[in-house]
This record gives C-alpha cells, sequence and structure tokens, in this order.
C-alpha cells in the first residue's frame, strides 16, 4: 500500500520528475529518497540551488507525510543550508516522523551526501491531515 | 548595477529559468518577481509543488539579498503555505530587506496571486555575505 | 469581547506576567504590547535572551491567534534575530493576522526598539485551532 | 574548560537562573540539560507556556554553540511544538552539533519529558560565531 501511494506520487509530482527523484526506500511514516545534481540545478554561484534541494526533501517529507493513505497538506517547512552541493554530487534525502496526531504531523529530513555523509540540508516541516484519500 | 546582476543571476540560475521567472522590478535590497502555474509544477493533489513555490520566494530573495554585488549565501529559510496556487495561475513574489549587517542580512518574501492578492505562501530567509563579488 | 480574552490571557499567561508585559491595542485578528528589558531577562553575554523575546512575541501571537475565542494552540514558530536589545530598552511586539482557515492561522510578529524602531526580531508562527472556548 | 563555560553561563544566564536549569552533561558541541514545569510557567490553557519551553531549548542551544569559547550569537531559531507539557512535568533538552564552519553553526534540539520520553517540541537553531571570548 505505501508503495503504491509512492508511485503514484512519484508519477504525478511534475516537479520530482523533473529532479529525477529515485525511491530507495518507503514504509509507513518514512521515506528515504535520492538525486543526482544536474547542470540545470545550478543557481548563478555555480551551486545547487537552494530551491532543487527544497524540493527533494519536500517530496521526501510529502511520501512520509502521505504514507498513511490520507492527504497530509504542508502548512510549514524551515530549511537550514549545511554545506553546498555541486553538480555530479547524489544527493540523499531522508523523512523521519518526529509525531502525528489525528490533523498534525511533524517530520524531519536530513539532506546528505551519498559520497561522504555530509550535510547539505535540514529539513523540518509540518502537516495538516485532510480526512480525504491520497489515491483517486 | 543592479539590473546587470539581476539578469546575470537570471540568465545563470537554471531553476529561475525552469520556472520561466519574470523580473517586475530589482532595486537595492528589494526584488518582484513572478511566474505562472505550470502543469509540469503540480504534485499529485493537483496543486503547485512546495518546491516550485519556495524556488520562487527563493530566487526573489537570492536578487534581494545579492543586489549590494556581494555574493550572499542562504544559510535558512522558513516557508508558511497559507493558500494553495492552481494551475495557471500568476504568482508574484516580492522580497523585502528587514536587517542587514556586514555579514548577515533577513529578507522577507511573500507570494501572492496577481489575481485578487490572496497570500500563497510567506518566507523568510536569512544570508551569510561573503566577501567575493557576484559578477565574474 | 477581545478585550475581555485578552484580559483574562494576561492574568492567566504566567510569563507574560513575568515579563511584565503591557497591553497597548488589541482587536480581532490583531495585538501590540510592550515590555522593558530588565536585568533579570539578559544572557550571559549580558543582552536581552532570545527566550525573553521569544516569549513576548509569543504571547502576542497568542492574543491575535485566540482573539477569535476559540482556542489556538501554538503549531509552529520561526524567529530570526536582527539587532541585540540591551538593558532599559522599551520593546513593542506587533502582531499581525496573514492567514486564518477554521482550523489554522499564520501570524507575523515583529518585535521592535520603542526608541528608534530597530528591528530586534521578526516572529512568524502557526497555530491549529481546537473548537474549545478560550475563556472559561 | 567546557564545564567553566557552562557554569559561567548558568550564572549569568537570567532566564536559565528562572527556568531553574539543570545541568545534566555539557561537551564541545553538546548539551543535556533539565528543567521542571512549574505553575508559574503555564499560560491561560493550563500548559507550559510556549516561551517558557523555548527558553530551555534556547538555553542548551547557548550552552552547545559556545562550548568552543567563542561567542556565538543566535541569528534564527524554529521551533515546533509536538505535545504539551504539564505542571510537575520534567523535560530535557539535549543539543546536538549538525554543522560548524568558521563562522555559523546549526544545532538541533530535542525536548522530551524525562518520565516516557516523548517528544514536548523540535528546537532548530542558527548562530553566527564572533571572535570574542564568551570567559570574561
Amino acid at each position: 500500500m505505501v508503495e503504491k501511494i509512492a508511485k503514484f506520487m512519484l508519477e504525478n509530482d511534475k516537479v520530482a520528475v523533473w529532479l529525477n527523484v529515485e525511491l530507495i526506500e518507503v514504509k509507513k511514516s518514512y521515506a528515504k529518497i535520492a538525486m543526482v545534481v544536474r547542470e540545470d540545478m545550478l543557481n548563478a554561484a555555480g551551486i545547487c540551488q537552494g530551491g532543487a534541494i527544497f524540493s527533494l526533501a519536500d517530496f521526501a517529507f510529502a511520501l512520509a507525510s502521505n504514507s498513511y493513505g490520507k492527504v497530509a497538506l504542508a502548512t510549514s517547512a524551515n530549511i537550514n543550508f549545511a554545506n553546498p552541493a555541486f553538480k555530479g554530487e547524489k544527493l540523499i534525502a531522508e523523512a523521519k516522523e518526529l509525531n502525528r496526531t489525528r490533523r498534525t504531523g511533524l517530520y524531519q529530513i536530513e539532506v546528505r551526501k551519498e559520497e561522504n555523509n555530509q550535510l547539505v540540508a535540514l529539513f523540518t516541516g509540518q502537516v495538516f491531515i485532510k480526512d480525504k484519500e491520497i489515491l483517486p
């Protein structure tokens, strides 16, 4: 069921498609995904754009928070950028659930470099959980 | 000078290119930009993906914080999502400077719908300012 | 009604009592309050402790978000510290509502020095709104 | 040295004194502290005020980020409130360093109930590191 949701989300999240996200592991309340930094993800300073890193973390967040089957909408997110990521580097985003009530959920996502485990960004996000099912 | 920096950043920020960002107004410590939500910016729930909205706000933030000519690197950002944005809607992101010291800067960006001024997201970001010049 | 709620909250919020918060103006979705930085609010660096500034902003946030009469619980808050505050300075916290739905609310609070309007901190907070009434 | 700094900070941080913070463990880049929720830390809803919880986390953050001996000033902090804390409960705040460069540091603090390890709040904070020594 969780894998079916993840597959549906990956196919229908156009930004995740653009990022070319790879699903490594998804289970209830958890997701681990990856992407490789491409030329067209760089900013004017030649490093991976913050929006691309945010989008990767945000998709791991979406997978973990929607894994129960109900639509979970992000209400807030906070991101701290620790180290820059460069073209060609593979980034791993791992989302863990820290709290979940009937209506709210709190998740933390770490984005690290696959090569040396260096922290690229720390992302914390909250969702509001609706009654609607995620699968059509 | 500010316009030259903005033009350089827009041409070299590949995510901004992908978002098809339009520069409305840039001046020292300020930026106002726009984008139209496209089909390929939607998530699995059919609304504009959080990462695309973040990326728009983040680029306005980058324009405002780099407008002095020195490289300003984002260290943290916080985003609150107020209302969903739909395909075809034009979003305006306006970045204002709230504080700037020699090494740090604080900016706030509001993302609103052009049509009715409804708030889509509120973004607050901090930068660390380097000695390096942004223009090559 | 809003003033009755504010008075009740001020009397029963023990941290606000400790801060010696002064109500300047409260109305639906809005609050403006003040406090004077005391010796016993300083940290080891001799400036006003971040927790005291947060608590002031947080109480303005609580007043504005509870002004409708329903209990509003903070789910997340983000604070950026712009300039230090010193002993004897009077700080003004002004809370504005940016968005409100049936279950959630988004507020922004600016903490400024009364003397020169300098920004001390920018606070953004979200609430989850319960059905319970705030007044007993 | 780290313990000397911690002792100095605890004695001179008046808010920490008010919270009656207990040092459990401090070492370079790490701090674990505790406090008991008192009657005078409650808000109008009868639960521990967000500002008191923030202040506890903030002090653990200060201990960890100042443990190297240089003054570290908080530039931003984000807090997510997961579960309410009640009068008489003992709260443990544990601060860990996620990243540190010459000028910046990123720390995460979890506040949990001692009794059952339930998460009360998640705090993420960034500092700007000055050249000044923390000890007089």
